[in-house]
């Protein structure tokens, strides 16, 4: 599931800066996929915990995995929603030039997030963990960037300027929900780490 | 907690609709008290995962228990967000009046659909909380009336576009979460629905 989380958003990110239809369509297959794995889990759940009656660690598997199932339920979903607004006006490109490195940079950012929280489920480390709070710094500062340029001079449109601002706040709220997967796994090793909600 | 997030929505229309500080302040306090039940609760569910192995409903009763404390944890931050841009140029309205009768129908249905979300977190009636999910189709209309008027031909800046349109996407996620709460009420009582996921 988180691996299928970074695909969708390397194609949503693909969509968005080329108004590429082909990875806009990828995005929707893969927050399909996404989907499909979100319902798996919620029906493995119940069974997990009423047939196994898991103690200590165990138990806080489940509780993590409600949690980060939904993380990256909802990752998925803004992937697509920035794939749409991407190519909602193809062959023309939504993001104007000016504000281009800026949403680059919080694709990057994200596309990074996405990968580290899929690497820190395979190892578990509570310390990378809380690194991806720190990186998620650099997704708000971007993202007031971002809303800098969005300033009564813009030269643009009403609408234009709508989705510059929708597809930067959905890129802020992937990266708090890969964020919220890292504070799970903290939780997850240590037991005692509240999470980040955003 | 669900009454919290009612009163948390109703003073952040008041900010919003109004400019007014005392009620951005009460919305804020509202979250506060949210946010500690949600610490509340997770602190608990373990605990009562655990010494009480819980079968069949109760089992339910836990993972439901899980989505609708971090929707209700959402609902509170969105109300926040609301209040917040409400009174971000006090004192002078965000929502310009051509806007204003969409954005207060909005705000009546998010404070309906969280009134009807608790009711039926306390009365636990499936038939109410699917009805939840028709009465949210009203948030979309209104949603899509908002984004008609952020046109090119709008007359009042590209930071007032934006403000009133995140307005209205926080009243959207509002009213998703409100659903989703219903969802699990659902889930809760039939123990076969799915979350409904937006």
């Amino acid at each position: 599931m988180s691996r299928a989380v970074v695909t969708a958003i390397r194609h949503a990110s693909t969509a968005l800066l080329n108004a590429d239809v082909a990875a806009a369509t990828l995005t929707a297959a893969e927050q399909n996929t996404i989907t499909g794995l979100r319902d798996e889990i919620e029906d493995l759940l119940p069974v997990l915990l009423a047939r196994q009656q898991p103690f200590a660690s165990d138990l806080r598997l489940v509780l993590a995995a409600v949690h980060m199932n939904l993380d990256m339920d909802r990752m998925g979903a803004l992937a697509g929603h920035i794939a749409g607004i991407g190519v909602s006006r193809h062959p023309v490109l939504v993001i104007p030039p000016e504000a281009l490195p800026t949403v680059s940079a919080m694709a990057e950012v994200a596309t990074s997030l996405a990968e580290k929280s899929a690497l820190i489920l395979a190892t578990r480390d509570p310390i990378d963990a809380m690194q991806l709070d720190l990186d998620d710094d650099e997704t708000d500062a971007l993202l007031q960037q971002l809303f800098a340029l969005l300033n009564d001079d813009w030269g643009h449109g009403t609408r234009s300027a709508i989705d510059v601002a929708m597809v930067g706040r959905f890129y802020e709220r992937f990266a708090d929900h890969a964020v919220g997967v890292g504070w799970q796994v903290a939780y997850l090793v240590t037991g005692s780490l509240r999470t980040g909600r955003m």
